[in-house]
């Protein structure tokens, strides 16, 4: 029981990592913590949507534990320059050590899910990517393109790198995000 | 696509409402999107130790929805005088109309889970509800028992309202937080 007492304790400082999104209506920069919680509601919202048959709990599951990593390694803002690579291994390091507080069985069941999720290697983690990318998307939508204006984030960086892993796991979400980012664009909403 | 997107917009506000406890090492009270990460994380978790076999994916699931009512009718603390059922009635026309956003099969499932939940109907209800009940004892023994200290909570209010949920939920967990709540004791963590 200590074990997993221990490790839930240790999740509590996700809630302490800042995204580059404020809370709709808000100051607040929103935590890994929150979000992971909300694109887990999404994905369950759009199950019946995705590419391919999807068990949505497997997604859920997914989710809840990608974000993990950011305990230690903090929150990467997607459209950041920087070695991807070497920013992974750290995140995986820190999951690894996150979910070691477990149970060996558990911990590697949890690391397991990481590892789909971050190769993107199943249905699941690809529409459990389609989720993760689309919901900072809408949220800027609904906040006149905030983090895309305070970070300098073009039409074209988002059309670039969101186009193809959203439309991969949810081929719906990224028609309605297309004409939606079109009018964000006549808008003024990006950065550059 | 666009009942989804309203749907998943106005759980975002879920993250202003704020519970009692404060994020760990921090002044900010926690808000009941990241507190539903956490304790679907926590259910994860434990689940092994459950009182009875449980579904793991429908308890979080219905971790996860269960505080959605809160967006219209705000946290309230467990331990404050009120009336119960009038308390419960608005969380659920809350619940009703925020998962109604959704089309009629996806509002009717997450209506039914959030249901389930409240009346601790099934293995999988009592699970979420130890699961729920725990998390802010767990974070209170790891704060010097800031919630209970800030809002005059005694030791026997908290057994007395705790011992039986929990249980009934995850015996084992009621096990070791019997011990820790009695040196809580000692320690003067308690508020009344």
């Amino acid at each position: 029981m200590q074990a997993v007492v221990d490790f839930i304790l240790e999740l509590d400082r996700l809630k302490q990592v800042t995204r580059k999104i404020r809370v709709r209506g808000t100051e607040r920069y929103e935590n890994p913590a929150e979000h992971s919680w909300q694109i887990a509601m999404l994905a369950l919202s759009l199950a019946p949507c995705a590419a391919e048959p999807v068990d949505a709990d497997r997604v859920v599951r997914m989710l809840l534990v990608h974000d993990v990593g950011e305990i230690d390694a903090g929150d990467a803002f997607f459209f950041a320059e920087g070695d991807a690579q070497a920013r992974t291994a750290a995140e995986r390091a820190a999951a690894a050590r996150i979910f070691g507080l477990l149970p060996a069985p558990q911990a590697a069941s949890l690391l397991a899910l990481w590892d789909e999720f971050e190769t993107g290697a199943s249905a699941e983690a690809r529409f459990a990517h389609a989720a993760d990318r689309a919901m900072p998307v809408l949220l800027n939508l609904a906040n006149a393109g905030q983090s895309w204006r305070d970070n300098g984030v073009s039409h074209a960086q988002v059309v670039g790198r969101l186009a193809g892993p959203i439309r991969a796991g949810c081929p719906a979400l990224w028609d309605y995000l297309e004409g939606r980012l079109d009018e964000a664009r006549r808008n003024g909403w990006f950065g550059a």
